[in-house]
């Protein structure tokens, strides 16, 4: 497999109801899923602390960002100028399963486009792929995912964040978080963690 | 492959916000991806009305259901009962991509439990499979799309529905979808569709 691509979010949507959730779920699929920025025109600000909050204790500050937008048409205009691909995701698209491999293919950094609701017409004719994740209407959280796991094949599970407050160890059965110890690591390595709970039945000691 | 298994998706929430969209797009991509079912201990009306909708216009009626219930221990055990096997997705759990060739190998039916928020600890250890779409906080709808996808290896996506008014046909540039012709259709084929829509430079013409 060639180099991952270097991966961006545009989620386009006009009336974002206040509090909406999955405005949230979007940022965090594509923090989690090897996106390395998310576009969006009209944010809550509750929005971004959530993404604050979870950047801090989950790691990433500096490797996935935000970044509020007001004008849509510019920022995927100049995508294209800098030699990426821009590809939207629609349910009246080209399947995925026909197009994926040559997305691929072209190794390029790619821009994402969702819709937090009906995009404006535009969009279908200025991306350069127009993909269906699916010819029926469901979720653009679900179409954004599957894309990415698509694009990554899997290995965007493999990423860790820098900076980390706490880290999940896989487990078969509860929960099992380790804290980094923040007095030990300030003064030694950063791979000190001490385990931070007790409902895993396998607990494993790291350190 | 063998042949897929037969799939059901439990989401448990107790605090279900009203209008909350992210309980639309759990059921629309349950119907979406395969699974045939999705219970739900907690659903506002507005919910069913638009599963209904969805069902009516894209197809599905007898294929996919919203079933309300009051006890999801009872849904579980009764599953694992009948030979089935519950896999619980959580990004506490064993790493997707080490664990989905064995649960595919197995060949059972499938119930596959999201949280709409903090799951009973419970959950964790009676279910079968503890999964982690990734060990980073995002979205079980996105967990959900993914886990459905590598299940049925992007076959799901090939599936039609039943008694659809309206089909989209693919397509590389903007929108096109035909309508079922019903008149026609009660007394000759139920492939008779008429076309729907002029935004496709590329449109094609079914019958």
């Amino acid at each position: 497999m060639t180099m991952p691509p270097s991966v961006a979010v545009l989620r386009i949507g006009h009336r974002l109801v206040r509090d909406d959730r999955t405005t949230t779920h979007a940022v965090l699929v594509s923090r989690a899923m090897g996106s390395e920025v998310i576009y969006m025109t009209d944010v809550d600000d509750e929005i971004k602390k959530t993404l604050d909050k979870v950047n801090k204790r989950w790691g990433g500050e500096n490797e996935f960002r935000l970044e509020i937008i007001d004008n849509w048409k510019k920022i995927l205009k100049t995508w294209k100028e800098n030699g990426g691909i821009v590809v939207h995701l629609t349910m009246y698209g080209a399947p995925i399963n026909q197009k994926i491999r040559e997305i691929k293919e072209l190794s390029q950094r790619i821009l994402v486009i969702i819709g937090a609701e009906k995009v404006p017409k535009e969009v279908y004719f200025l991306a350069d792929y127009n993909i269906a994740i699916g010819s029926q209407p469901h979720s653009e959280i679900a179409a954004l995912a599957i894309f990415l796991d698509r694009i990554f094949e899997g290995n965007q599970f493999n990423k860790s964040f820098l900076d980390e407050k706490m880290k999940i160890i896989p487990s078969d059965k509860g929960k099992n978080v380790i804290q980094r110890n923040q007095v030990q690591s300030s003064s030694s390595s950063n791979n000190n963690y001490k385990n931070n709970n007790n409902s895993n039945p396998k607990k494993k000691n790291q350190n």
